[in-house]
């Protein structure tokens, strides 16, 4: 059982390890981003990588609402089987159905009509695939890697079918299929889930409703992931679903930093590059800076609704706001930022000016609110490398060395009972079963012989 | 349910975020390592830190075996209850007990062995904490930090004692301490135990075998940690188990990295700094350097045999050889590389030259070692940051914030069965036994009733 260590064990290993890698060559990278805010970050590395001599292709919805042609990366327009005026429409729709403030019986109707928006977006992915022409000719472009985002099932399916490994860039997928995709461990006992309002310390009722609603989410996955499959299924031409594919990410960029998310497993292969937005240092526009300069010693106020709000009409940006607000990884933000002593928030339902004044007296006239700020500002900016140089060096990595493997854990080869040892324990359960079962009835065969004997004894 | 997000959340938020932070200033750090191959690694760490402006404070027994004063950093010794020949003495016990190839009937005297030595150590602790006029002068330094391996009680004791954040150096701990006291998931279907020789790709009878040796490992850690938790109890003056207090570490830094290890979950406050030892940029010694360059095309054979042998007399290096690479996690070295194809073992026991020979000429001769650990080495290589520059940034992180709370779990509040939410599990199905059994004795009723009732009637 003993081994001999560091005896025969690479002998090569102490040269070999000691010195350093050289640049990487400039590589060919598949994009394939999400419109809207999705795309406002991912562009950012995308600029960036294009900088360091990558070239870039960045595939682009004929619908597209943020994605414009650059410079920095080559657009390649694919037709969606909806147009511009259809896809608003559905938006339009989605965001009647959110306005009401939710009852639990409207559950089941919103469901449908995030289902109806997602599917149509999936129909999008269906106009690229499909598209033989454009495809034959990425196929042929020989790309080194796919930086794509998951929350559309089009980049890992691409991804998948021409064997390229792929770097994903996103914050989080609906119901936790980024943590499944993974293998990472998410015990309900502390990590929140979605739609519960839960903390990341929770009494026994909201532990109760903790694993509720892991349990319901679970349901609500293959609901929301039904067409995703399907598509992953029919396109790859195997019983693949799209989980599956999520799996064989080399690398996962995650938006977010622990500053403001609360603490848990995270896995070898996930890389937190929350902040990475900050990486803009733009000076701010004259007439803003002049606004800043002129305010004074009372200040001023951030009143922000989202990133779509600058850059669209305000008639879209009201629509388009009403609808993504929704997000719950979006909704959830806020919580954090209550829990963490530097928000308040406001219910949308009931909100009237006064409501607003007064949480906004509160926030500004409270020093603990500004203080904690402060404190958590100074922890988020403290990190050893900077979210960009991050994002990118791992980009680039997973080109030099064509995946990371190394990363990837051996959980990916069991199914759930095997990963939760459920057929080990089952085993070692009916053991022990047999095992008192044969020693009662040895005890019990033994104890009759002796008490007929004495029985025996007594009637002699 | 829904929020406004975003909108009244952090309104210095966008401001604060996104400037730059100043250098930290020359903190005071308590150093408490452990002798031997432990302080190699560690002494790294002090020298870089002692050079970036800190002043370091080293607490050693005196009867050191490697670590020395220095320029560097203060070197303050304290006594332990035993001479340098009893501690040879003890170690020369253990490395009798395992010379033997062991079976399994010396499980419990090989443990009894470890344990006397462990035991020897704790005493060792002892001599320190109780020093009064030491405890005394080192709590008027008013230390920032302490910095300890948690391999031996005393380094993490003293923080607890002195309300001090800790940075933990570390290869990881005997029956996975580490991974209990940081609340890190490392499910036994594919994280394996010790022992057992397992990869992370097991059979179901070396999953069997695995589970059952993470049971025993629980138990293992009762009986190995008990003098542990003796003491810090003990000292502390509170009902507090050593287990607990490792929970209180801010940083942990693991000597580590996914290359030779087999990937599985980390928490956050885990900061992989595998290859440390590799930032000695010094240059070989003359007449190694000249070996080296007169090799010739076929190369030259480095044999290790680990760290102590180069620094001790003959007689002394063998002894603390065979004591010490009896350790678990060093024994397991040797697998990860096998596994990876980088690497033959041979059993100790069995060694003959013919064997050692076939093996060297093996590794030697067929390619596929050579490419594979290079490309071992290239992945190993290839990081964004320098794992000493890493390990002195989360050092320094420690000191410029008093800890490193937004990356603690809320899992540390929760017992074990909290944890796996057995309570909520045990309510649930508490409820549905009821609700079942409810609607069993309705239904029964009902039918009582209604088949009464037609019996009536049929009577009638």
């Amino acid at each position: 059982m003993l081994k001999v260590s560091g005896l025969l064990a690479a002998f090569w290993l102490q040269l070999f390890l000691c010195s350093s890698l050289g640049p990487v060559e400039g590589g060919k990278i598949l994009v394939m981003p999400v419109d809207g805010s999705h795309w406002l970050s991912m562009k950012i590395l995308v600029e960036e990588l294009s900088q360091r001599g990558h070239e870039m292709v960045v595939l682009v919805p004929d619908t597209s609402i943020l994605i414009q042609s650059s410079d920095t990366y080559t657009a390649l327009s694919f037709k969606v089987p909806y147009t511009k005026a259809e896809l608003y429409s559905s938006l339009k729709k989605l965001k009647e159905r959110f306005t009401k403030a939710p009852q639990f019986s409207d559950l089941l109707e919103n469901i449908m009509g995030l289902l109806s928006f997602t599917n149509m977006q999936v129909k999008g992915c269906e106009g690229l695939l499909y598209d033989k022409d454009l495809m034959q000719k990425l196929r042929e472009k020989h790309f080194d890697l796919v930086l794509t985002d998951p929350f559309l099932p089009c980049g890992p399916i691409i991804a998948e079918a021409f064997s390229l490994p792929a770097v994903y860039f996103l914050r989080g997928l609906p119901c936790g299929l980024d943590l499944e995709a993974t293998q990472c461990p998410s015990p309900p006992s502390y990590v929140p889930r979605f739609f519960v309002d839960n903390t990341d310390v929770m009494t026994f009722t909201q532990r109760v409703k903790n694993v509720f609603m892991a349990g319901f989410e679970k349901i609500l996955c293959i609901i929301l992931y039904s067409s995703f499959d399907e598509l992953t299924s029919r396109y790859l031409e195997k019983d693949i679903s799209f989980r599956d594919i999520l799996g064989h990410a080399a690398i996962w960029l995650n938006r977010y930093d622990f500053t403001f998310e609360f603490p848990r497993p995270v896995m070898p292969n996930m890389v937190r590059i929350g902040g990475i937005n900050c990486a803009k240092k733009k000076p701010l526009p004259a007439e803003l800076q002049e606004f800043v300069e002129g305010s004074g010693d009372d200040g001023f106020i951030v009143f922000t609704l989202g990133s779509f709000v600058s850059e669209l009409p305000e008639s879209k940006a009201r629509e388009f706001f009403e609808a993504f607000r929704q997000i719950p990884q979006r909704r959830d933000n806020v919580l954090h930022m209550v829990v963490r002593g530097v928000a308040e928030s406001l219910n949308m339902y009931d909100l009237t000016s006064e409501k607003l004044l007064e949480k906004v007296r509160k926030v500004l006239n409270d020093k603990s609110y500004r203080e904690k700020i402060t404190e958590l500002s100074q922890i988020h900016r403290d990190r050893p490398i900077e979210p960009l140089d991050l994002a990118v060096f791992w980009t680039e990595f997973v080109m030099r060395h064509g995946g990371a493997e190394h990363l990837r854990p051996a959980a990916h080869q069991l199914n759930w009972v095997q990963y939760h040892s459920l057929d080990v324990f089952g085993f070692l359960l009916f053991v022990l079963v047999v095992v008192v079962f044969i020693i009662i009835k040895t005890c019990k065969f033994c104890f009759r012989k002796c008490f007929r004997r004495t029985q025996k004894k007594k009637k002699e």
